[in-house]
């Protein structure tokens, strides 16, 4: 039998990464595709576990490194129990975001760096995405527009935090071109699903075809 | 201030461990030394949260991989919030098992190979013990009489997991001669913590001369 397909979204919270999944989801469905959903962190009962750790404000205390460690562990998990069953059993799988939202966030965001990737190619047991939808909107606009140009200590963090992940998963883009497709997301959701599913219906007449 | 030294005590359990790590304490602070004591997996509140999903029985499901993931992000942790502090303040610290069993269990046990170092070294944030005591005793000598040679599947399932650890470990002691030393936990309770305060003492005059 042939191997599946594996297509993740990504992008910061806010871009319309949900609304994008489902319509997607729903077109592959009315044409016959046997699917599987799940997102991260999370997506296994071990994930879960892992992510009420990582997400509990009581640990104050965690080093950023154990953070990556612990999604790169839920990540295995993940790959092991859901993705790569599934996959190998011909299905379609969509993730809501996988190590690329990692190597955003903790590599370019916290300053991680070659750590994150090195660490999720170990974790992913060599699986990579066959496609990418990364839906993009400015980071720094919104805020600017707000605060009419004034921010305070904490806000400037926060934006030049958004700012790295924004600049990292731009990098990522443009190594991997092969299957990461920069979407616009202040475009129209009409615009951006039919984008989307054109892209996925050429992926898959030359994987099939 | 001069750092701290970083002693570190291996071996399968049932070796002597315990023992030895108590008599070393009591000595290093009887000579007035500024001592922190501490164990892995544990050691801080977020890697005891991490060994509870490790040892809970209700996830049989659990990855290799993910095990092993988690046990560096315990790592992590420790090394962050414990260890590297202490050993900044000048003060020494022995660790009851660090990377070398995640190498030896995980890696060379469970057949995961070079991964787990590779994780591990992250995970440690380079931080090398500066003395290794590896105390072994031979994994299969024991079974063996008891079973007159006739072992089950699973009984031979566990001793060849222990009988590579054991390899794990003595492949370990001749890659990294220049911090670690091999004890043969045969030999008697006194005989070996003489050898190891010797050790300590002939290392400690070194690096402090």
């Amino acid at each position: 039998m042939r191997r599946g397909i594996f297509i993740t979204f990504e992008g910061p919270d806010g871009a319309g990464k949900t609304t994008q999944i489902h319509r997607l989801r729903d077109y592959l469905i009315s044409k016959g595709t046997d699917l599987v959903l799940t997102r991260e962190p999370g997506g296994t009962r071990i994930g879960e576990k892992i992510r009420e750790i990582i997400l509990d404000p009581e640990y104050q205390e965690m080093a950023d490194l154990t953070e990556a460690l612990l999604y790169a562990s839920s990540r295995a998990q993940h790959v092991a129990e859901v993705i790569f069953p599934a996959l190998k059993s011909g299905k379609t799988v969509i993730c809501d975001r996988f190590m690329d939202s990692s190597i955003a966030y903790q590599g370019y965001g916290r300053k991680l760096g070659e750590k994150v990737r090195i660490i999720n190619e170990i974790a992913v047991l060599g699986l990579i995405p066959d496609l990418t939808f990364l839906l993009l909107v400015d980071p720094g606009e919104g805020r600017r527009r707000i605060s009419d140009g004034f921010l305070d200590r904490l806000e400037l963090e926060e934006m030049q935090y958004h700012e790295e992940v924004y600049r990292g998963y731009m990098e990522l883009a443009a190594q991997n071109t092969e299957r990461m497709i920069v979407i616009d997301g202040s475009l129209k959701i009409d615009e951006i699903s039919v984008k989307i599913i054109k892209e996925t219906t050429a992926f898959l007449r030359r994987h099939q075809g």
